[in-house]
C-alpha cells in the first residue's frame, strides 16, 4: 500500500483526501501537514494522522510519496525539499512557476533517482476526451481551428489565488490544464504564441485571458479564460474545412456538423438573408449537411491515480512525462512575456 | 433629383439600383456601365439607361454622382476617372486596397472639389445600433471585450472574392465592415492589432481571420469572420466587469445579463461541479443576477442614402468621414501584415 503524505490542506489537498485517493486500490492518505492549524484540525476530524511541521512530514519513513497541493509560488521549495529526504514527489498544477523552475525540481529528482509528477487530471476529462476523439476521427476535414474557453462569473475567490507572487490568476490556475490539454490535441511545433489579459478590482493577477497558439502547421489554438463572463461561451468548438464540433458545457452535450459533400452551390446572386444581402454569409441549406450527436466516451475520474500506483508499483510508464509539462509552462512563460510586451513571441516548440 | 450613375452592375450596384435608392427621396438611378454585356442587358430590362465605355458614363453631364460598385482593385482608378471628370463619387467598401490607395483618391477629390463618400452602410444595422445602445447605456460595467464574429460555412462563392490581386477574401469584404463598426463602438487610441488568417482550396485571398484589436485603455476587441464555420457563433459579445450583453444571430436574439452586486459570495470550500472541483468556476447565484432583453433600436436601412442626399443638396455633414475609413484601411494593412509576418503590429492610431 503505498502512502501519500499531504502537504498543503486546502480545498484541493481535502479533494485528493476524501474523493481521488478513495477510489483506487493500492494507495493510501499516509497523513498531513499545514501551516494552517485549522487545516490541521480538519484533517484530524477526518482521522487522518497529522504533522506539526514539514520535516516531520518529510522525515516520517512510512510517507512513500509526497503531495504538494500548496499555493503555487511554494510548489519548488517544497518539492526540492522532499526530493532531498528522498521522497517521490507529485505536484499539483502548476508545478512550478516557470519552465526554468520545473527543470531544477526534475533535475534534482533525477539526480536524487525519485519519482516525479504532475496532477494534469484533466487529461482524463470527459470534454477533452471527446474532443480528442472527434479530432482523431477525421470527421471535420482539416481542422484549422480549435477553441477552448471556460468562463465564469465570480471573480477569483479572495486570497492567494488574486496574487502574482503567489502564483494566482488564471494563467496558471485555468491556463494550465486548457494549455497541457491543448498540446496533447495538437502535437505539433509551435510557431508563435499571443496573449492578451485583464486584470481587475486592484489584483494583480489575471483574472481573464486569450491565448492564441499559432502551430507551424497553421493551425490556430484559442484558449480564453475568464472570471468575469456573465455569458456562456461553448466549451471547445472545432472548426475543420468539411465540418465543426460544439461541446456546449461541463454536461458534454453538443453536436458535430459536417458537409455532405465539399461542392457549394451558390445562388447566382445575391441572397437576402436578415445579414442583408450576401452569397457568401448566406444560410446553407440544411440538405447539404449533417448534424450528429457527439461519440459517447467514459470518463471515471480515476485514470490518474491507477496510472499513478502503477507507474510506482509496477514501473508502467506515467502518464504525465517531464517534457510535456515544461513545454506548457514555456507557453505558459512567453503568455506573459506576449501580455506585458504587447508582442507575438516565437516559440521553437 | 440627384442622378446616380453605377458603375460595376454585380449583385451590389444591383442591390443599390433596385433596392436602396428607390427606398430615398430625392436620388434615383442616372444610368449604369458595366463592362461585361449580361450586366447591361440585365441594366436595359429594369429600363436603366446604360453606357458603352466608362468615359461615356462620366462625358454624361446629367450624371452628378458615380457609385463605383466593381471588385476592390479597381475602385481607385476609376474613382480617379471620375473625379478627373468632375464626378461626386460613392465607393462601394472596401474604398480602396490599402490607406494609401484611398489617401490618392481623397486628395484628388479635395482638388477637385467633389463629394466622396463610401457606403459603410453596416453603421445602421440594427444588431450594431443595438450594441451601441448597450455600450453607451453603461449596463455592463466597465467594457474589457467586445467580439464581433460573423460566420457561414458556404466558403467563398467562385469569383474575384477568391483572389487576393482583386481584393478578395473576408478582411476587404466583411472585415471593412466589421472594423469600421468596432472603432465607432470604441473610439479610443489603439495600442497594437494581431492578425490570425486562414486560406483554404488554393485561394490566395483569406477565407477566415481573427483580428485582435487592443486598445490603449486596456480593452480588446475581438473580430472574427470565418466561411468554413459550421457551428454559429454570436454574432455580438460585449463583456464588462459587472455584465454581458449577447446578439446571438441577424434575427437579433440575446439578452443583457448584470450582476445584481459586485459583492461576490464564494462557499467556504470548494464547490463540486460538472468541471470537477472549483470555486472559480462554480455556476453562479441565479438570484445575484438580472437578465433583460435587449434594447429595441429602429433601423430601417435607409439612413445612409437619406444623408448622401442631405449632404449633397443641404451640405449636411456625411455620415462618413475620409478620416475614418483611413483609419479602418490603415487598421486592415496592419492585418495583412500581422498575418503575414507572425507578429503584432503597434499603431499609433
Amino acid at each position: 500500500m503505498i502512502k501519500l503524505g499531504i502537504i498543503g490542506f486546502g480545498g484541493i489537498g481535502h479533494y485528493h483526501a476524501t474523493n481521488l485517493i478513495k477510489r483506487v486500490d493500492g494507495i493510501e492518505v499516509g497523513g498531513v501537514f499545514d501551516i494552517d492549524p485549522d487545516r490541521i484540525e480538519e484533517a484530524e476530524k477526518l482521522g487522518l494522522r497529522t504533522y506539526r511541521t514539514r520535516e516531520e512530514i518529510l522525515g516520517d519513513p512510512q510517507i512513500d510519496i509526497v503531495l504538494v497541493s500548496t499555493p503555487n509560488d511554494v510548489h519548488a521549495p517544497i518539492a526540492l525539499d522532499a526530493i532531498s529526504a528522498g521522497k517521490n514527489v507529485m505536484l499539483e498544477k502548476p508545478a512550478a512557476m516557470s519552465a526554468a523552475e520545473f527543470v531544477c525540481i526534475k533535475q534534482a529528482a533525477d539526480s536524487a533517482g525519485v519519482f516525479l509528477t504532475v496532477h494534469q487530471n484533466r487529461r482524463f476529462d470527459k470534454d477533452f476526451l471527446i474532443a480528442g476523439n472527434v479530432v482523431s476521427s477525421g470527421a471535420l476535414g482539416e481542422i484549422f481551428s480549435i477553441e477552448s474557453k471556460v468562463w465564469g462569473c465570480n471573480g477569483i475567490p479572495p486570497g492567494w489565488r488574486t496574487q502574482k507572487r503567489n502564483g494566482g490568476g488564471m494563467l496558471f490556475d485555468w491556463g494550465v490544464h486548457l494549455i497541457d490539454q491543448m498540446l496533447l490535441l495538437v502535437p505539433e511545433k509551435i510557431a508563435h504564441i499571443y496573449c492578451d489579459m485583464h486584470r481587475f478590482d486592484g489584483s494583480d493577477a489575471d483574472d481573464c485571458f486569450k491565448l492564441i497558439i499559432k502551430f507551424d502547421s497553421g493551425k490556430t489554438a484559442l484558449i480564453d479564460i475568464g472570471t468575469k463572463n456573465f455569458q456562456p461561451a461553448p466549451r471547445w468548438l472545432i472548426s475543420g474545412t468539411s465540418g465543426a464540433m460544439v461541446i456546449n458545457d461541463w454536461s458534454c452535450s453538443g453536436s458535430v456538423i459536417t458537409a455532405k459533400s465539399t461542392d457549394v452551390y451558390f445562388e447566382q446572386e445575391i441572397v437576402y438573408t436578415a445579414a442583408g444581402p450576401t452569397k457568401t454569409m448566406a444560410p446553407r441549406n440544411k440538405l447539404t449537411l449533417s448534424e450528429n450527436p457527439l461519440p459517447d466516451v467514459i470518463a471515471n475520474g480515476t485514470e490518474f491515480y491507477t496510472n499513478l500506483v502503477a507507474a510506482l508499483c509496477h514501473n508502467q510508464r506515467p502518464v504525465v512525462c517531464h517534457d510535456e509539462v515544461i513545454r506548457v509552462l514555456r507557453v505558459i512563460d512567453a503568455a506573459f512575456l506576449s501580455s506585458e510586451s504587447g508582442k507575438t513571441i516565437a516559440l521553437d516548440l
